[in-house]
């Protein structure tokens, strides 16, 4: 395989994306004119004459205003759907013959119209990253427009296809990394904020520090979804001090364990299509190539939704939490609390049972951990390696989780055991610690949510 | 848009790739055990164990022989394929209802299981490669058994979709494309056959040559399809001196026409997937910005299957043509009747009408010219311009068209205007030369061919 | 020639360069190490095992402190030297035979061990971008150690043959170049200073901005000189409304002209090599070709000194400026003079011719302009075009040049026969304008200075 | 460092380059106005506008016919020297005050004003090139016109300094390289002929061979020299297996050995510059790093001149070797000598043992062995491993070195000693199976020969 020749064949992909919004300069249209050029692409027979239009359809929705968008997609939804009695006669003939011609015939009866355009749509240069902008716009309006639910559906579809991972492309970033893909981890970063570029150098320059991130030759630069890794000697427990400015870097070599401490997905409207697990797997991979003397792969996570849970049960009835805990807790009320190092450890003997018994037993309804970290890391075969106290004590961090962080462990080779073994019964792996402060829990507990 | 950043992206498909075929030089497995895989693909939940599963079923596929492969097609599309009592379930529950989710289940149950088959098995490393290349091997038995072509259209749909224009990438060839891509060309070329290396360079690194090709992301550094242009004063009426290995080049910048001499399709896999008209426009383009004093873009194309066609017209009860004509005819069984000049000239004074007649009075089942050249390049939008006689007296060249080339012309302005004409009445746009042609036709006609 | 795969070749260069200097972060080394270290480099024959050595010299030298290095310097001068004796005979052999052969060892005999040394050193891996930084810490000395002029002799000898023109590399910077370039700008920016990152896309990333430098493939991603432009309607009077946050950026498209704002060189250590004329030279190249509708390409030069000079003027005895005048600029003397326009305007009135006096007709010993910037683009075959009252109103720009603005003009045409006439006669080129303002100067200089 | 950023900095030198030989297409001159051109050239200041001259001068250059060429060169040798009366003067102040600067003037004074024309005619694009290819001219006339030496050693001084090993870059070679690079390698495989594109695919493409080339970034895709490695399970004996078509390839990683079997120098006009030792010992680097199992690094080289000197040896007197020698080699002059088994095996009982000899102990005038492939390895530091009989059976092979095949052993960790002893005692490091040979060669050898 040449890797030289092919690295140029991006250019033109990406000058194109260049030009159509270049093209979407142009003066507003409206609703109404977006509408007759979707119709047009749909006449046209998809060939070149289809490219044309399908720009135009497209930077016409670009310049179109907020409730002009609405308009547009609740026209979408309704007028580009599937004829109701072209199914019904497909579905006739289909039953009458069970053949797969009648088949195939009943299938292309039953896509909405919609979805041929959005392949259209698609044709025209920059149209993928026009069309998950598009997405996005429509993301914002689902909940309180429910309706809008089937046309979100034909876009989960075909993005599925179009992102599917064998098309995705991992790519490390560091300070070589042009700016103007830079400032987009800038923006994107969801967990640990980054404050400016002299943060972000201090985050990809140093030896011990390593930024993967996830593209797809269509939509050019804008990364996908990104993840920060911490070289460490052991594992780590807190955040501040891979954060700090003033922190010592060590030798890659040095390194026994890679610290997954920031996932960050890039694109809102590939909402539901999933990069993160096969991204920790590749940069696994990737490093274990890199530095072969790494023994340990682990996140250093958050537990989002910890305090808002904590605070429900503190309130609701209090049929869950024994008097002395609840006692306790009230400490949580000081200001600065977990600057008092007396006070935070009695805490922490209390709230990291806590956290075990949340992170393990506390379910949705589909029977997984209710706290969405959990679910994402156990479902992608790694084990609750370990509760941290104060391992974020940021403002944030003590508002979300009470300061806790947690390490995920990924051993590559029980990934997939624990992972068939989560989504077949839900099992949690844990570490023997984590089942210790599980065991502790229960005295802070009712009878009944004793397990 | 950054390209230098960009075009580093490829390198981890690439690397995949040969990874793939590495794993696949294994021990043969049998058609049964390449079942299985695949329905542990189906089972698996899609996410990142599915990759090792998807991984094992394409290489276990590759080893299987022939027989096995036919086997395996057949399991494909009839165990495979949707559950006829889930999709009368859900059509019911959808005429009941009306209601979109509904409609979106009658959809998925319409859809055969083998489509998310194979889109899992694009999540591996190489796979979409891989797919295209079983796609291959469908289509050898399509004609033989005729039952698989609902195989072959879920190949369709999927490959219709990831290979969609908004995700290929024009490049140009030339002596300092990688050997290992040049090869390919060779090998591909369809039209005018390149003899070896030395052949391939004077086609590619004359000042006066061009040579465009599409890529695919995820397929690396295999061409979809490719084009040779040259650059001329004039529209060349002749093929022999632009493949002559002496042939004087010219100065780009003295050139006033761009010729297509051969376009090629590299992947029997993607066949109905159609890039060519959108490889001739972009071409086009990049060469009014490269070279802008060139005003005409042109062809220079065979008529495979005119002679196949008159010679069945002179057998089959000769109603169609005059007697003189018939006669006149004849001269075409002497050896080398190309090289005498005088008998030539008559021939083709007699000819090149009726090659003008046939070019756009003759046609198949849906009302288009029966010569699929023609109905390439006119449903693209281009004018039937010219017919040369004796423009290319290669023995192929004598064998399938009686030496006749034939000029297609682009008109930039006129492409969307005769592709509408055409594609809506079937309207072939001609020149007044080969409207003059077809007229003079008339007399080598029977009556009722008069047209 | 293709590039893509020459591209490539860097790789190795800038990979041994992170070596070399991850080597150096060993213990210090002394002086004396550093000079055993060189003389093992010339004993060895100058193969492979040289290059051990030489970096093993190099990293030591980069270990010593201040004053060491100070000593390894003298040490080079005055150890490192030719040998008299060796001199004295080859030039008595010479003188003899008057033969070749004699010539070229009588020229060998008079080049000082350390170039030799020097030659050597740079076969290790970074050893070019080293000896760059030993030759700017050894500028830096030059003033007070005179003696050292030798050695810094042998420095500018090699490196006039190692950055000779031919090896040096124009690169356009912009928004997609790697961070680890653009941090230095806004290290290097001599001119406008660059605030932050904020301030520097700014300046790149515009649609009328463009940036070049000049690189050289053995020094790799450390820009040698840099110069930015503005795209502009008309030729530029004034620098603030081109840095300013909020300029209204015009498409390139519409410029007519291409300003010079501002030029930096990067690297101390080869002061005295010349790029700046190549690099306006190729830039003006560039542009043409990427904007064929340019029609001005000019300069938007700062007079640093000017204001030295005046005040030498106002006070050395009086005997240039009229009374009148030197009445008037006592106003200089109150604050913000420049925001009183009917102040400012009269100021203006007298400065502007003065300035152009002193561009034009105060000289230095040479008989070329005393002011730098004058000397180098006059020499370069520029011409003096406009002087601008006002066009640069920042502190620095009416601190050192009472807030004028100059603009030079490069017409491509005559920018060799401007040069030729420079640089016999001393000739300045000159706008009508500016020979205007010069004859106003005259009323203002007393009798024996109105040229 | 940054490596995709910099690998686009060769576009435009190699742009250049492009340019320069198109310009040379114009009509030809003389040798008199080639002179003017390099006079113009060095009365220019050595600023921008020397480099339109010097273009002007080179192109020129390149139009001029054979005997022109010869004239220019004598005109550069004589007229354009250093000044004898200046060189006088200079070494008079000089020896007067034995000054720096005086001795800086001197050396100055000393340098032929030529080589200050080389170093502008290096300004211009392709300039470097240019100069390689005009020293290729010169070393042709070298033998017959010996006065031209004094031209030849500027060249060389030059070139050194340009081709430092500091500003070459290493690259592998392979199928994915560009076609323009790989008919290169077939025009100067100097040691087993590549005869065409098949054969070159077979040497570059096979999982157990790998190519190195170094490249100088001014001269573009022009390999300096390459070398071609075949890897192998034990030291290989035989070339044939190693260049047949039909080999059986085995994996990289099964390889305990890497046996350098061919090493061309592809400019002659860099001749005397030397890269092969670099060459060797980085691509051991690059080896070990790619494939860390490999315990062998080995040449498999021919001894070119022995057959020559052992003819010698048989006529010359016959004092050398013993009269059943003789008897024995009378057999060379049987065809097919070497296909009969049994003559072949007793021919080779004699001829490796004189073989070792001669590699050893004959020696040149400066006592050094007078075996050229020899002297190039042993003063890399290689050790003369082993003697292969009947180690390239083509008829070259057969011609020049009586079919022997020598393996020199680069162990690493000796080089460096091995060099040491070589270039100070002229020590040749041998196996102990080589000393064996070498032993019982005395035996054929006369009294006053054994050593």
């Amino acid at each position: 395989m040449n890797i030289s020749f092919l690295q140029e064949l991006f250019s033109s992909i990406t000058q194109r994306d260049a030009l159509l919004w270049r093209r979407s300069d142009g003066k507003p249209v409206s609703h109404e004119q977006v509408v007759d050029a979707c119709r047009l692409v749909l006449e046209s027979d998809g060939e070149a004459s289809s490219i044309a239009l399908a720009s135009r359809a497209l930077s016409g929705y670009a310049s179109l205003d907020d409730e002009q968008k609405t308009r547009l997609f609740y026209t979408l939804t309704d007028d580009f759907a599937a004829d109701p009695e072209r199914i019904d006669q497909a579905w006739q003939a289909y039953h009458a013959t069970r053949g797969n011609l009648e088949l195939q015939l009943l299938c292309e009866a039953c896509e909405p119209e919609r979805q041929e355009l959005l392949r259209r749509l698609n044709l025209t240069a920059g149209g993928t990253h026009a069309l998950v902008r598009m997405r996005e716009d429509l993301l914002t309006r689902l909940r309180e427009m429910p309706e809008l639910a089937a046309l979100d559906a034909d876009f989960a579809h075909l993005f599925g296809s179009w992102f599917n991972r064998g098309f995705l492309v991992l790519k490390r970033i560091d300070w070589n990394t042009p700016a103007a893909i830079l400032e987009k981890l800038i923006r994107y970063e969801a967990v640990h904020e980054i404050r400016d570029w002299n943060d972000l150098r201090r985050r990809l320059d140093a030896r011990d520090r390593r930024c993967y991130a996830f593209f797809h030759p269509a939509i050019g630069d804008e990364p996908l979804i990104f993840v920060e890794v911490a070289l460490t000697r052991g594992l780590p427990e807190r955040i501040q001090p891979i954060l700090d400015a003033s922190h010592q870097a060590i030798d890659a070599e040095e390194a026994d364990s890679a610290a997954f401490f920031g996932i960050s997905n890039c694109q809102t409207g590939l909402r539901g299509i999933s990069f993160g697990n096969f991204l920790i797997k590749q940069v696994v991979l990737e490093l274990q190539q890199e530095l072969p003397q790494l023994v340990n792969f682990v996140t250093l996570s958050p537990i989002p939704g910890f305090r808002v849970w904590l605070d429900q049960q503190r309130q609701r009835d209090q049929n869950l939490l024994e008097d002395e805990l609840l006692q306790r807790l009230t400490e949580l009320g000081r200001a600065d609390w977990h600057t008092d190092s007396e006070v935070a450890a009695a805490l922490g003997e209390h709230i990291r049972p806590l956290a075990a018994h949340y992170l393990t037993r506390v379910r949705n309804e589909q029977g997984l951990p209710l706290n969405a970290v959990a679910r994402f890391h156990l479902g992608n075969g790694a084990e609750l390696h370990r509760i941290n106290w104060l391992g974020d004590t940021s403002a944030k961090g003590l508002a979300n989780g009470l300061g806790l962080m947690v390490n995920y462990l990924y051993v590559p080779d029980d990934i997939e055991r624990n992972h068939e073994r989560y989504s077949t019964d839900g099992k949690v792996m844990c570490s023997s610690s984590v089942r210790d402060l599980r065991r502790r829990a229960r005295k802070f507990l009712k009878g009944d949510h004793r397990t």
